[in-house]
């Protein structure tokens, strides 16, 4: 089985600035669009009900590196690693290329919340229904 | 001379999400947005023309972690320091807290650059004119 | 009394798009912007608690005309202007200009709603808690 | 010939908020989106070098009624017309439903221009390379 996740992404005239390239912070964006089109892609949601509960993903850390510039019309080959299942915590990896050409390096990492609308988000363990999809992403190395 | 530059952003209801908290994505806009203002207390703009070129400065990487979530209308205390000047590069450190809680610790590198309109950014030595007024924020350690 | 709310907001490079001027989409996030330190301007917020529910005001319909481009780091003056207060409706017309000329002349109109986190919004007549700080707002023609 | 471009868009979790519903603004980053996609239809781009000139569509006006809250995923058809060529301006429409219901009705009027890098655009009347592909979509009523 693959290990990992392949997607595309064009870059839409709106992320781009007046250098004449894609704005840095679009990138978090399409990071996060591809995470959970692949959550999605295991029949989960992002943001689901499970015993009761609302159950989302808030980030605790996200970084990327750029390689080379994107332009509007681009289109981005994206490339989803799942490099840890901590207790409630995922961290991904997110590249996008171009033609082969790296354009983006990207690192997440989420933590499982039940999400409260009176107060913070609190984590919780991975439930188990993510667990089970999870799983057999997880880079082994 | 105070090595740091402070100063203030509040939440802006567009940049809440579902989980009723301020979206990870939307740091990186207000660090860059600080940086930005920070640039022009020194009197220069993000974007300027030098000798007859645009300059101007992608970035080469991004990072931020999150402490803790931030709310919409909360008021953000940040705090910009300026970390590494290279020949052509600039790395800040923002932080974002409220009333002395961590919210989020961001780091950006970015690099001076000729724009271009038909061909991507060249990296360029940091004109005189940065340099002169970013040097004394160099934070020394 | 002033009938009028007189800000500013000045153009983020990251609102700027590659033709080189703020994208058209922004300005409907500056309107929102103005609109919401309006509302706190008057002891008030966006999203509040009332009665022991949470109350907030989608829009039901936006609408700018642009009148000419704004470039990044323009300070826009903003002029709100209340111009209809319904059951739970109101009306806002928000213009931008730079020294004095026309930039984008907005109108919003939103509902006053009950939000709940398992069901859509419910309209619900404006509580006296706002009517009675807007009205004195309301443009008399 | 259909006068109608049909295509979907899904709500990406950045673009809710607090209220746990799409965000007003991103439904115009959302109907320029599928504008640009109608024109990459045609084989044309939104941004183009024609006869050694940039050329690009700024906006003259949008708006837009919302109907129904749009969530997190849920999947949108969008429905484009063209209702008017004019000299240097076109005029779309553009509706979003789910499952046959109304979710919000676009209306965009955009201006041919040459794109320049020292100073604002100016309207052109719109090439025959777009003209000829745009002319059998005009909606004639």
């Amino acid at each position: 089985m693959s290990q990992v996740y392949i997607t595309q992404r064009m870059v839409e005239f709106a992320d781009t600035d007046m250098a004449g390239i894609m704005h840095f912070a679009s990138f978090f964006h399409y990071m996060e669009s591809v995470e959970h089109e692949f959550i999605r892609s295991l029949g989960m949601s992002v943001y689901s009900q499970i015993n009761g509960q609302s159950i989302s993903f808030p980030r605790v850390s996200a970084k990327c590196e750029f390689k080379s510039p994107a332009k509007c019309e681009d289109v981005l080959d994206a490339r989803l690693i799942l490099t840890r299942i901590g207790r409630s915590s995922l961290s991904y990896q997110i590249d996008f290329s171009r033609m082969g050409q790296p354009v983006a390096v990207g690192e997440v990492t989420c933590v499982c919340c039940h999400i409260y609308h009176d107060r913070p988000p609190e984590s919780t363990p991975l439930p188990d229904e993510f667990l089970e999809v999870l799983t057999p992403f997880l880079v082994t190395t």
